[in-house]
């Protein structure tokens, strides 16, 4: 288990989540098998997916939730595990639409039903059928998320008061989703159109709203609802400019993806926008000739990186890291929030930042 | 205006779903374009698919609704209107599955934002942009008829009644969706396993779901809803025939959809399996070759649906939908419902059986 794992892990109740998301899968799996005994493997792909991932979201929501004063209570952690469903939802069609092979280390929902179609050998093309299985599964993911929230046995009224944020989270993560794709498309945007995609794409859905779910639920005010967009906004920015960091730069081991792949991918991140904006005009044109070559060498993989390190963009991505978490850190030093959520929100955005994976 | 859409628009009270989705999306735009002007797109190409479509799901909720004893209330439309987002959802996700370029007498989603990339002469691939973001968009509407549901207005306690079965119509028709996936992909599946498929893709999705729906919003017991499950089911089962009729020889003016379209697509439909199944040997060998042909012409299509006609396959399937015609009408007869919405009803099972397009 990494740092960030380990850090979520403790500080969120150890396995309670994953206690959560397997008492709701054996909910849904006799309805789905119900219906006809075809539908398993759609269930053993779900598991196979939430069997990974560090539970950032819903560890997020569960100290938004306690920072405003909520108990330590097995409803409310069964609300924030739903955020896990919405979180598998965007990653089975982010691999789609990526084309993406690998996921948490294991081949991408899509590849692993195209593989059992051949296996299979079915007479129809494996290809799509992996594909349309695994949008369709993703949009049960995306249903089944407001399921389990519904079903969290809190009090309808704390469902109410989280449903405006439940909305607005989800209108926001596909919004960003989109900006990306637009930006991937279009080419153009400098730093500051990829920070955008980062602030609606990462920072609001993977941290600021989840903290506002959980505080909302637990009737929150505006002052507590401030301090965690405080904290929570400069946090989700350092958090993915890590990952951006990770994308290039990272151990596969640690990341569960293949070395470089984001380069392969082509994905305009902060750090490629600096890049591209420090390096020499030479520099310049060889990352674009490069990134997003799906036969990316290693040679490749290694120009690319000399380059990203030699302009000076590295050292600008991890200067911003530092100073999106200090101001973070310095957001929880007075924030209206119960002391024991503090520490562990400061904890949780020291593991977020410097993790290796 | 075909009769079946008439017949709804008359009997759900005229324009009072397309103006409870006019408000919503009203609603929603300014969250979009706050977040970025770029995303515009995706709102007009939401606001063009729902400008087509017969709203025969938010239509058999408004007469569950009624017929279990609810008043004609602008609330409860507003939450049967929220059916056509969920709708919107699944067109958009199967268009990109099944590749179609149309949709309702337009492009599909997938298209428009494709030939959007196009002009703009982007330097990424346009083809991917516009299936990830008809992807993404499928989930913002999934998201958001969730969303009008809960913003409809009817009291917290009749939405909880309700979203039980929300949920089961949700994971229903995403199963149906698969196992459709499935049975085009394995080939093999008679008549038996066809209909399977209309059951939970069709039957239960279009029809008896969304009047339970209604009744549960205005607090039917069990009398009611078995009921509306032995008028719905059959009913649901005889629209989906007739859809599979017209898919092979409607007309494209009132259908909306290139002639032969199904047969190009390769649609293993319960008309399909029937002619399969009485076929001769060499004219099942000819279907088996010309279904699913991406290049099929003018001659095929004369080809098939002489076989179809010439095996006796259509007059099965007329009698077949017939037959389930009456056994939805003869439902209606002692059905514990208001009197009004028995004749209503009785009026939608006719015209969604014996329409054209």
């Amino acid at each position: 288990m990494d740092t960030l794992a380990f850090v979520i892990s403790v500080r969120s109740g150890g396995t309670d989540v994953d206690e959560a998301l397997k008492t709701f899968i054996d909910r849904q799996r006799p309805i789905l098998l119900g219906i006809a005994d075809e539908l398993e493997p759609l269930v053993a792909a779900l598991e196979a997916l939430l069997a990974g991932g560090k539970r950032l979201r819903p560890a997020f929501c569960y100290w938004g939730w306690r920072g405003a004063g909520g108990a330590d209570d097995q409803a409310a952690k069964i609300a924030a595990a739903s955020l896990e469903l919405l979180q598998a939802s965007a990653l089975i069609h982010d691999d789609v639409m990526d084309g993406s092979d690998t996921r948490r280390g294991r081949p991408s929902v899509h590849r692993r039903l195209q593989t059992m179609a051949s296996d299979h050998r079915w007479p129809g093309a494996a290809g799509p059928f992996g594909t349309g299985a695994a949008i369709l599964l993703g949009d049960l993911c995306l249903a089944w998320s407001a399921e389990m929230y519904d079903r969290s046995g809190l009090p309808e009224a704390a469902l109410q008061r989280g449903r405006p944020v439940y909305d607005l989270m989800r209108t926001e993560v596909m919004a960003g989703q989109y900006l990306d794709l637009l930006e991937q498309t279009r080419g153009a945007g400098g730093v500051e159109a990829a920070l955008r995609v980062v602030e609606y794409k990462s920072a609001k859905y993977t941290i600021e709203r989840p903290l506002h779910l959980g505080a909302a639920l637990a009737g929150a005010g505006e002052p507590v609802m401030a301090a965690l967009s405080a904290y929570g906004l400069p946090l989700g920015i350092a958090f993915q400019l890590r990952d951006d960091v990770l994308g290039v730069f990272g151990d596969p081991a640690e990341t569960g993806k293949p070395a470089g792949d984001d380069l392969r991918e082509g994905k305009r991140t902060v750090l490629i926008a600096l890049a591209l904006e420090l390096a020499t005009p030479a520099q310049a044109r060889t990352v674009r000739r490069l990134l997003g070559d799906p036969g990316l060498t290693q040679t490749g993989i290694t120009d690319l990186r000399e380059i990203i390190v030699g302009s000076g963009a590295l050292d600008s991505c991890e200067r911003m890291i530092g100073s999106y978490t200090e101001q973070a850190g310095k957001a929880l030093l007075d924030a209206p929030l119960t002391l024991e959520s503090r520490t562990a929100l400061a904890e949780l955005a020291d593991a977020a930042t410097r993790r290796r994976g």
